[in-house]
């Protein structure tokens, strides 16, 4: 009898990616509320009001790291849904734990912009990044799994899924480890491995033509 | 006269998703703005910035209950829409009732979290799933009494709608009434049964790959 | 030359509905924000605890009559989305206005709810109603005026959309003006005829099953 | 093998512009958290109340004019997007860059707001109109030249849409400039610009009903 409502529950890929877009939309822009702008009292002169927002820097660093991130785990998300036919609610469920860990993210990033020194803060960071990675990898396990791929996906793009997530995710724990030498070595490699990622793919960007949408 | 404009009102079912959507992803994201990152003045060595990340576990774990209840009724509600082949102005205040009892469920979590062993609090927090699965019982009637939904939705998916509010209901009604023997056994309660709601579905997918999409 | 860009911009209306949609999930959610959880400090028994909570009761009536407020507006701007064929730059700019009543609300509402006593304050509130209105009322006449308007629909919906406008704001200001005998008749007649809007509507269900879906 | 995911990853065209419109809704709506209602301690007259709202009247004009530039800026997105056929990657990844300078923008609105008399504050805002500028026109110059454009949109529409960015970022250059006077100079052209570009389109109304649809 209960299966009958789990059979029709959590179908529709547009309502999950409408939620999606909703969560990522929100945690992108809450994170600037961390930004305080300087209190008046403090402020006399232009120059002050200079050094007031410069000293502001590491914070918009911090801030502009994860706005990345989340931009990559987007772009990975949205990868993986145009791929879906349809989804299932044990499917929803997995993505509503990546969703969980994306609106997680708004506080780690303060607590790193806060501690930026302290290999706690890091890692708590990078566990966050994990826990985005390692639900969107299952999330891609289950969807192949369960046959919800549209049929005309080739198994080159699930295995470039994959591989992308998995290669992804080595670099961010090897650049969380390095903060056992130094956490400013950790931001440094994870600010140039996403940047990597978000801007590397212009380079080859006229083989691209040849290839037709995948929507 | 006044009726002319009852009855063109209200009546996108994509509208009514559009906005539940955005006020689910404002809800969900909201709630982390209360997990307040340490004050960097107390804060002096990794051990004691280890301890307060630790001391922040009671509001994490409220924080997730929250989640878990908000995907549900998510998952819910648009299961209720994705049947329906339109709505009306009625209809429609129905669900912005469920959308109000939404958007007091931040208030209801800050206040459980900061009030973890009072009976109040946790009955203002049933109080507001109650209202939830009511506004949400009290729609799926409506709409089967005006005729809106799909007509190839056989009976059997009407009736399991109708059962699964009900048992739900059941069960958070239970785990309240726990608060009298102890606030964290309902606590205990609550989170196992949304648990199960979460992850028991994904037991027997194997039966459902022969069952067509219903969108 | 200028023109050609005017001619382009600003064309279609999913994206309008998707950002008003958006506006309208985040205001209603963030009223919520205004509504404190009491400090931990102060309470010391169940009984403190439920006083605190009756102690909000008028903020959540003021929170709870904002939500009515926009969720009348809400449907009365999806009303006139749903019948436009295309909006060009100039209607869209009409709706961001009227966007911007919606964004000024939470301000409005908690001014309310802190000063409920004050004429200036529930004066505010309703400048900020007639805004929401005046908008709304002006972009249907553009709307008309620049036969963007689906060719289906038919007059008659026409002079209800601006009655129903009109009639609404007339009982508004009435409610507004009781605020000179006193502002809770003011706050208690503008509630009245909220529910008055949000409810009745139900009630001639019966007769509306015999009109085709507008869209 | 790499190059198997940027082929495949951020293709969707729509779920941009979902993204997009969150953002912008947020950003929209959460300029109104810095307008504080007065602290109900300092007030007890009508007189007083209504001094206290008058002296928020420049932050409510920073604040307007911020919804300005952002609605300005979310119409010349909408228009490039309605163009698109698809996006791919990078593209995806420089209007992910525009969405940054969109989500910064209330923290610049409430360092313009604070220090209203200040250059630095001027030219901060200056520099987050530039980013999103310069942002959206690489965005179409990557859009064309990777032949996302849909077919049918003729030469003319491509120059207006980078002519009138143009124009624009040069007059707000102009305004930025006047600062070296006067800011609220600087603020006034600025506000000027933003009108004549939110109200002049409608004048011309009357020639635009022979042009269709462009979506």
């Amino acid at each position: 009898m209960k299966s009958t409502y789990n059979l029709i529950a959590g179908t529709s890929v547009e309502r999950l990616a409408a939620l999606s877009d909703g969560v990522f939309a929100v945690a992108l822009t809450l994170l600037v509320l961390d930004i305080h702008a300087p209190a008046s009292a403090a402020i006399h002169s232009e120059q002050s009001l200079w050094l007031a927002i410069v000293s502001l820097g590491p914070h918009l660093l911090v801030y502009a790291m994860t706005f990345m991130t989340l931009g990559i785990f987007w772009v990975g998300q949205q990868t993986q849904l145009n791929h879906l036919a349809r989804t299932d609610r044990s499917l929803t469920w997995i993505h509503l734990s990546f969703l969980f860990s994306v609106s997680i993210m708004p506080f780690s990033t303060t607590l790193l912009a806060s501690f930026t020194t302290y290999r706690i803060a890091l890692l708590t960071y990078w566990l966050n990044i994990l826990a985005l990675g390692a639900t969107l990898f299952f999330s891609w396990i289950c969807a192949t799994g369960s046959a919800h791929v549209k049929p005309d996906v080739p198994p080159h793009v699930s295995a470039a899924i994959k591989r992308r997530i998995f290669i992804a995710q080595g670099l961010y724990a090897f650049g969380a480890a390095l903060c056992f030498i130094d956490t400013y070595w950790s931001i440094g490699f994870i600010v140039a491995v996403q940047l990597g990622y978000a801007v590397a793919p212009r380079l080859p960007r006229l083989h691209r033509r040849e290839v037709p949408p995948s929507r």
